[in-house]
């Protein structure tokens, strides 16, 4: 097998594209120059759409995760409330960011593999007036769930005075995402998912309202100070280093997001969902989330008792050089998840079902060769 | 002129050598991988010389901010005392850092272009014995100032039972630094100076004294947390997604570092150093730094009243592609810097002076055209 060949389906990093790569390549510039900061700013504006605002989005080095918490210690004091939607792993993370700070966090937790409902959360937030933030996941990684953010914005501009804020990290680029029309008040996401570059950038969009909160606090850190990036951008610039030869790269991500169309590109993911989906079905495998809260970015299947998910990932990896994700928290070891994300195409969804196929084979669990790339195929031919 | 011939001299970036820009162009892996284990563990120890210690090194997908930032949130607490050494525009930095989280700061500030001498410490830390940490900056970049970091050790070691901590962002890796060794606590540093990586990673070690006070205390922040950061590396990872490409190049500039060593990168950078100083003595041009505390990565010229320092670097840009470095703070428009550090060598020096020379002509200043030159010539001689 060619190592170079390995092919990454995880849900992020997503492969890079050869002329993002190549974009990555060019020569060193100061990011105090003014190509720098002509560049910057004009790729700050690409980003706009994908966020569905008309606001500025901030680039910051470093990864998701720090985005997350930028949108914590910008917008809430200690003591001040917070309502966390925890529908797993990612979930989870905005509530101990939160703690950390010594805000007080009142989880709705639904079970790993279900969305949180706007029903749920209209009755959750009902007796909790004091609440200054609601933190939801767009797509929980952990689980392939797309939570429904448009309908949860809904609930939170109509029962509260409450920031809703997103963390989108494992699917904006991919999903609709409308945050000036829904109401969203912070958008978050990251740059190895279906902005298809290496990991290393976040970024973060804030609404007016949530400037108007913004402005009126004390931020709690220095580096995720969005003041200090806001005041930078209207300079064209960053407060801190920013990631130079990944911005390279970002040029050429809106090149190609631009050249295919946000619509395009949520069909293409909603197309690698669907056939992911009636493959696993047609093996009879599983599926975590159900059909009206599946995500488009990742799938995840768990297999009971039927084989093992660690062996079967093992034999795809060490056999057939495709590399799937396995399970987080209580499910590791448990289930497995095909990331079918940024730079993947359908055809690249039909490989890995034939190689899981075949993995299930030598695995020595019972499996009709063919039978999930013939479903599959049959949603493509239905598209096409 | 070839726009891909623009010749970076500033004091970070510097410019990516080939074989390290080839390293960043394998293929994405998933960072959660025994393959990206095993490369990250590998080279977390293999950096380790380079700060002088035997203790982890930690890496940080962020600027050196995130990192300086990291350095404090862990040692302090609001309400506890610190002193920072202020010898330019980032020992200010440290400053504010520490001011953000309530900590009470006392400047022991100097002019900038001077260092900050032992005995100076030693009276400053005499009547403050609450004292709590030490911060200082080995290469102050905004002025082309190196500080005695070995002495300042020493004293803060001598007079107190504070932590000495040390932002070597513009120096480590083309500087003497043996932690261990002086008695410092922390040293952080970045990717984008000596490191030859593009901007985006960030570096940091601590003693086995700092960890104890880092133990005793709760970080003040998620991301920054560096009880995180170890114990994720006891598994060969990191607690929030990595720079898995960066990573890629940063396992090339090990080899480069240990390929040409230590010593000799170090003797590299002083004879850059002398070289820039020698010529620009040669022209007439005033040098910031005493002979004693010249960095040997970054060099800052004060022209005065000769020529316009800004119209220096715009024509040294423009006609001759080569990009120096302005001024910081209050002497923002009044000083060029010219950096000399990471994937730079005693030939390009020669060079930026030569077109420094021709510059000084094309905008009035008086110059002998090749004096500058020849006095580095006369230098680089001496040492071959």
């Amino acid at each position: 097998m060619f190592t170079d060949k390995m092919i990454l389906r995880i849900p992020g990093p997503t492969p890079i594209p050869p002329r993002v790569q190549q974009a990555m390549n060019q020569p060193m510039i100061g990011h105090r120059s003014g190509q720098f900061s002509e560049l910057f700013a004009r790729t700050e504006q690409r980003l706009r759409p994908y966020f569905g605002t008309s606001g500025e989005v901030f680039i910051l080095a470093g990864s998701g995760t720090s985005a997350l918490e930028m949108s914590v210690v910008n917008t809430l004091q200690p003591g001040e409330e917070a309502v966390v939607l925890v529908s797993g792993a990612f979930g989870e993370r905005f509530a101990k960011i939160c703690e950390r700070y010594g805000i007080i966090v009142h989880r709705l937790e639904v079970e790993w593999g279900e969305a949180v409902t706007p029903e749920a959360l209209s009755s959750f937030l009902a007796d909790k007036p004091q609440v200054q933030a609601v933190f939801a996941t767009y797509c929980e990684t952990s689980t392939g769930v797309q939570n429904p953010i448009r309908e949860l914005a809904h609930i939170v501009r109509e029962k509260s005075n409450a920031l809703f804020i997103v963390d989108a990290v494992s699917c904006l680029g991919a999903v609709a995402c409308e945050m000036d029309a829904w109401g969203v008040d912070i958008v978050v996401t990251g740059s190895q998912k279906a902005f298809m570059l290496p990991t290393g950038l976040a970024f973060l969009a804030a609404s007016k309202r949530a400037w108007d909160v913004i402005d009126s606090k004390k931020p709690l850190a220095f580096y995720l100070d969005l003041k200090a990036y806001r005041k930078s951008l209207a300079d064209k610039t960053t407060p801190y280093t920013p990631a130079v030869s990944l911005i390279f790269g970002l040029v050429e991500v809106c090149n190609m997001l631009d050249e295919e169309g946000l619509p395009a590109i949520i069909k293409r993911h909603e197309l690698m969902r669907d056939m992911t989906r009636a493959a696993m079905r047609a093996l009879g495998i599983p599926l975590m989330a159900s059909e009206e809260y599946a995500a488009t970015t990742v799938t995840s299947c768990h297999p009971h008792d039927a084989f093992d998910a660690e062996q079967l990932r093992k034999v795809l990896r060490t056999k057939h050089n495709i590399v799937i994700a396995g399970g987080q928290g209580h499910l590791k070891g448990k289930i497995f998840r095909i990331g079918h994300m940024g730079f993947c195409e359908p055809l690249d969804v039909l490989q890995v079902i034939a190689a899981i196929e075949m993995s299930l084979q030598q695995i020595g669990a019972p499996v009709e060769l063919g039978a999930g790339v013939k479903a599959a195929q049959e949603v493509l031919l239905a598209h096409v």
